[in-house]
């Protein structure tokens, strides 16, 4: 079971204060001395957009230097993708909302548009004899708060067709915080019927309180890779003031508790999501576990296991 | 599904300011308007333990006015049972620390102590030809801050000792905030077994952030009553600062989410927890769902439904 800290992109892309690169250098041992083997690190979009992200390549750089720490990068076309097969990231996500009105406001391209993108992106990187692997997001999978509901029939569909285009991996997203337990399970047992061991990842934001449950819910269902963000940042820019991606550390308090290994360092976890408040210092972080600590019961030998 | 508001008891009872009983009273009578049908509205307990608790008998009394709405108190033994049924209280909840180390803690019992007590107050209540339900809420049941593990074989064997003594119901509480999805599932067959249909009920507390996560759980196995509090008040005494109940409208957003009908009004709903945060100055309030809203995608008449 493989939690992918992304704090350092879905967390940093919408507070508009930009972390020094330094801090973010900082930031990346501090989750690898943590335990943690799978960040996002950044986005390849143009600086002029997001320029919080513009050091995604200086970012990318170190974490490769990192032992056992696979890196991925957020790109949201052919342009990003190159730049991300050039820098050697070890994995590139491609996000495509199945929300059609969301698809067309965020990125001016229809979901099917982005789809053909998908195989350029493809076709580059095996050109490029790349080894980045090519994850497709799914986002706003779950519901939209531009379109209302996404049915799963469309979702099902854009997998389908993301797998034909050449995605090596699926992830699904509740971008804005719409899921509930029972919608994870049934959307994500159509999912695994088409995509199979190709879809082994969620990202769920915690924006009404089901982060957690929807985590449970995806597990069950064999789900290994759970996207998550330090002191739940990330919040979603049309719920001001609502918290944003699960917190890392209550996601890792769950899955330790439940007795699945995550090799994860609780005091270390802790003592970076503190420095992340002072980088961040004016956005509100969120989470449990800081404030309770572990329980009594959890052998710190068993979490570490 | 049944959520039990158990603000006015297990969040009262550790908050040392004394809401006014006028303000009780009218807690009591915006839940029922906003559609909750049960309450627990306080406990018969010495008032020099729990001054805040002191007005349970004329809470009680207006709670009893509403028309279908299910007043419960807790007694902690015979004495307070007998002044539950003379009041008429609907039900009367019984709480029974599986964990020897804090039964001792809190009560100065063992808990076959309380087996024992619990059979005299059926005895009481049937020789009184009252109709007060005798729930026993067996407590610590996943864990203990002073005593660590509970075993689970312990809480089974508590569970026939009490239906044994004549428990009509029983409720598995989460006491602390030590559970997991996992440990519930675990744990909760294992009643199942013993109890069956009597063990209808669950109590957790948020502790750690697993709150709507272990009620899921509870209810894909077919738990039919949740307690809460608006706001997740009852922070745990062995966790200062630590959130504490499932907060009522999270769990009932999770619930209406799922398409399960829970007869409540978010928007009085909501409303309540304001007046909660001004009777309660000072506390601090948790949950989500005050801060994101309901989703789009939310139909207002799928959640009156």
């Amino acid at each position: 079971m493989t939690i992918r800290e992304v704090g350092l992109r879905d967390g940093l892309q919408i507070i508009p204060r930009t972390v020094p690169t330094a801090a973010k250098l900082a930031w990346i041992r501090d989750a690898h001395a943590a335990g943690l083997r799978e960040l996002e690190v950044g986005s390849f979009v143009p600086a002029r957009l997001m320029p919080q992200l513009a050091d995604t390549a200086e970012v990318l750089a170190h974490a490769r230097t990192l032992p056992g720490l696979v890196a991925s990068v957020l790109v949201p076309n052919l342009k990003g993708a190159e730049r991300a097969i050039a820098e050697e990231a070890h994995a590139m996500l491609v996000p495509l909302s199945a929300s059609h009105a969301h698809s067309l406001a965020n990125l001016r391209k229809t979901p099917d548009d982005v789809v053909a993108e998908i195989a350029r992106i493809r076709a580059a990187r095996d050109a490029a004899g790349s080894h980045t692997v090519l994850e497709v997001g799914i986002s706003t999978a779950l519901g939209c708060t531009l379109q209302g509901e996404v049915p799963a029939s469309e979702v099902v569909r854009l997998v389908q067709a993301v797998l034909d285009a050449g995605a090596e991996r699926i992830s699904i997203a509740d971008t804005v915080g719409y899921a509930d337990p029972a919608m994870v399970t049934r959307l994500f047992e159509q999912v695994l019927r088409v995509a199979g061991e190709r879809f082994d990842t969620a990202h769920f934001h915690d924006t009404r309180g089901l982060g957690l449950a929807n985590c449970y819910a995806a597990l069950q269902l064999g789900i290994v890779r759970l996207d998550a963000c330090l002191g739940g940042i990330g919040g979603c820019p049309h719920a001001p003031g609502a918290s944003g991606n699960v917190a890392t550390e209550d996601l890792a308090y769950l899955l330790a508790s439940m007795g699945i290994a995550t090799g994860l360092d609780f005091d270390a976890l802790l003592a970076l999501r503190g420095r992340l408040a002072h980088w961040l210092e004016g956005e509100p972080l969120h989470g449990s576990l800081w404030r309770a600590g572990l329980p009594k019961t959890l052998r710190r030998e068993e979490v570490a296991a």
